[in-house]
């Protein structure tokens, strides 16, 4: 075993704090990873604090991982030390089920071992997230970093960034289409500019005026402020895909007004259940739907893709002894738009 | 004007009785219908009662509609006097929008003048259903009825028919699809042999165990009692499509997850706003759609497909007299599985 400098919560309601992990010894088929950077998910708060249930603790989050290969297995073919590459949310799956066999892991019917508050496919093992210093697994569930992308900017690409290209990819968004994206947070700010990506017209839909001049400089056409009187019916019928990335409760309702004939919308976020009345649905032939990450190849697919058009998240870097005052500011929407962060703090504390 | 015999509700408590309207004498696109069936629809009974707001009264119900030509107007190149003929939920659009142009006339942007319970074109002239001897009409919103179709068993297709058809044909329904169908009333029936039609293997979803036998006389491969402990959790990810037909409020979220990986569930009944939860459409990618009726184009496509396949609907026929008899009875679900009215017990009346 590989004693691995971490930080943990100890339980729902203690802060991170450092702590030791054993990380396994490289297998044939596994790459032992030092890693760089680690990018801060709102769904890292959700599961430090147990708030979705069955957490399991000690828990080390982090699943916005970039490193550098430092070892191989004798087996390993894709990957050599040096190399920069990523890890998402998911560090294995059972490689069997329908879902493994189409390169869509993160839906494995048995159950895809997430990288941090989850289980190694043995059941048992408990899986420990970014939030240190190095990581092993299995080869096939890591993915190459292109160059030209700063690698602290990549990192929250392994969990914002192909949330929301799966589901504009998925869903056929086409240059010109005429696209909404719902809320300007660590997802909504890759929604945007993912979106000019793909040559959509982007409005960016928020419940803040304030956040106006932001989503105009992130590159989106157009901005909505949803609390004003008027914004849904002026609106109505104008979009044919929305990207949904709000976790509050919301009227999923007025939103879907808002689509016009067989327009989609895509949740990416989970919020508790909220009246939906199929009337909207109904009477424009709209589509509710819901999108998870996405798999190996197609994060792949999304790296490259941003590797091309210069697309990387806006983030800012900490160091991990701040990481508790970084989920309060994130708690209170108070980042542009992702923290990262930097692993070399880590590596310096005093005792490791 | 033509004086025409006709059923209708003066108010929203007032059973249905004999009322004459006047059909306008048919211009130059218009074909006169002399009308021999009409299909009794749930939606019938929402509209006279008012149960949807905004009711026009006095109101003749009906949009199941099959008659025969009559006389033709100067222009008339479609329909000549002795076709039998259809009419399904709307009479009229705008004809210029998208949805119109894409002859998706049923969510015409200025709003289709539906068969009764609506306005004509001039937004005035209030529409008046089935419920009579005879309809004028413009002959673009007319189609035709495949020979070897009894003319009766066809009238619930222009509203039961093209409701279930257009969601299977639109999602893609293939042969070997394995699929469910909620709900076995009028609409549901239809959707069982459109499935099998369609080559599927096709599920019905029913709370009430009584209706096993019928579900299979009708085609269905299988039959879920949705009322028994564990229906839910045994057949978990098992479908691919869902065709929900049931208009009374029931869990969106347990049937959503019966559907596999990118399975839907249209709706195409109107059910109360219930609560919706995120969580099985973003981990299985579901869709939750909706879908209303159909245009001219494809309820012509649907009613030569029952015309190839043999798929007609199982009707009790009635004279409009025994109407609200009918109506109590449709309330109870007590008709397999769509009251038809032979329009000849009307022309029979005294005083008409």
């Amino acid at each position: 075993m590989i004693k691995t400098p971490a930080y943990a919560a100890a339980t729902p309601t203690s802060p991170l704090a450092p702590f030791t992990i054993d990380r396994r010894e490289p297998g044939a088929h596994d790459v032992l990873i030092d890693i760089l950077y680690c990018g801060v998910c709102h769904s890292d708060i959700h599961q430090a604090r147990d708030e979705w249930g069955g957490a399991i603790f000690p828990m080390v989050p982090g699943h916005e991982i970039i490193g550098v290969v430092a070892q191989t297995g004798s087996e390993v073919s894709r990957w050599k030390i040096g190399d920069t590459v990523g890890i998402g949310c998911f560090v294995d799956s059972c490689r069997q089920c329908e879902a493994c066999e189409a390169g869509e892991e993160q839906y494995c019917r048995r159950g895809a071992s997430f990288t941090y508050n989850s289980r190694e496919q043995d059941g048992q093992t408990p899986t420990y997230g970014g939030y240190s210093t190095q990581i092993t697994i299995d080869e096939a569930y890591v993915v190459g970093i292109p160059e030209g992308i700063p690698p602290e900017r990549a990192a929250p690409l392994l969990c914002a960034g192909i949330t929301t290209y799966s589901p504009l990819r998925r869903f056929g968004v086409r240059p010109g289409d005429k696209i909404a994206i719902v809320g300007l947070g660590g997802l909504g700010h890759m929604g945007v500019k993912l979106g000019k990506a793909f040559g959509a017209h982007v409005t960016v839909l928020s419940h803040s005026p304030g956040k106006r001049d932001d989503a105009l400089k992130l590159g989106a056409d157009d901005f909505i402020v949803t609390s004003e009187a008027e914004a849904f019916t002026r609106n109505a019928g104008r979009f044919s895909f929305i990207l949904d990335t709000v976790s509050a409760t919301h009227d999923y309702n007025a939103y879907l007004n808002l689509l016009g004939l067989d327009g989609t919308m895509v949740l990416v976020g989970l919020p508790d259940p909220t009246p939906l009345a199929a009337w909207p649905l109904v009477t424009g032939r709209r589509r509710l739907a819901g999108s998870m990450i996405g798999g190996i190849r197609e994060t792949q697919e999304m790296l490259d893709f941003c590797g091309e058009h210069g697309v990387t998240a806006d983030v800012e870097m900490i160091p991990i002894q701040n990481i508790n005052e970084a989920y309060e500011r994130t708690l209170k929407s108070d980042v542009r738009y992702r923290f990262v962060i930097d692993m070399a703090s880590l590596r310096q504390l005093p005792g490791h």
